[in-house]
């Protein structure tokens, strides 16, 4: 292998995987499209369950709109229920959004933030994904975030993180804070 | 307990620290720095370790610069052999700036980015910094992030998550990449 060929496959974009049951996978995620956009990358990010808008990240990445794109995208289904058929036909929308987003080109990094959970909830085939991860431009670095990332989605991931939850405050009796949990 | 009880109990200040040997830690502190950012909360991010300035984050944080100072106090001792005794010095007064910006009452959060390594190294005491955590203001959120953090640390945080490693793409001989690592 030559130098040539070894500088070619370090800058392929890779998949980056923030899996397990802890806190800091979503925040993981921003702090690393935060990293990308201050080197002066394109970063696209996309939720694809929380509905909740004015969350401290997306006002925070207005400061960098010309290189950070916020999308939320979901339906909050986790929380409130809806209609099952509704919240499917949001979650495909999102879905085929977020490829149209990898697809076209215009981005250096893309964050699928909880895009596992389309999977655990059989919205999205994991086939679906495999192949959106083959087909992306070469130098494009994927993010994406969840619990219970499958076998073949580690498989295909460059990097995986799993985080695991040693102790949560939650079970001291302390409320969810503003600037903490969202 | 009351109502008002429990609401100011819900408003402490919390220790959140990320800890074990997988990525994501750092970027996950960026990420909740930038979310209480968003939400109008004063912020201040001192790194331990690391002594390279114009990293990504550090860029992006000036987009923010009226909520969130950032500060690279590390010599960079994992990565370069340099003098002990300097070493000790610098991060003896990087600990000493942590402690007047979190005694100053001027922020609401307060990142301690790679601090354990200065535990580990034996240049800071575990009780220096249980102690610190002790005498901070009531509503004061602190971040601490790094491998290794000792029984002590852990009991005293609210929340803890371990990152564990899974997979790196160093081992498929992928190089460090700007706005991926740095």
């Amino acid at each position: 292998m030559t130098d040539q060929q070894g500088n070619e496959r370090a800058r392929r974009g890779l998949v980056l995987l923030h899996t397990g049951d802890g806190k800091g996978k979503s925040t993981a995620a921003f702090g690393q499209a935060l990293r990308a956009a201050g080197q002066g990358l394109k970063v696209c990010i996309i939720q694809f369950i929380k509905a909740q808008t004015g969350t401290g990240e997306a006002r925070a990445f207005q400061a960098l709109a010309g290189q950070v794109e916020f999308h939320v995208k979901g339906s909050g289904f986790t929380w409130q229920q809806k209609n099952k058929d509704e919240v499917i036909r949001v979650a495909r929308q999102a879905f085929a959004f977020a490829r149209e987003k990898i697809m076209s080109g215009r981005y250096d990094m893309v964050v699928l933030d909880e895009l596992t959970y389309l999977l655990s909830y059989g919205m999205v085939a994991e086939e679906e994904v495999l192949e959106l991860i083959r087909q992306r431009p070469a130098s494009l670095h994927l993010v994406i975030t969840g619990r219970d990332a499958g076998e073949k989605l580690v498989a295909a991931a460059d990097l995986v993180s799993e985080v695991r939850m040693i102790k949560h405050p939650y079970a001291a009796g302390v409320k969810a804070q503003k600037g903490i949990e969202f």
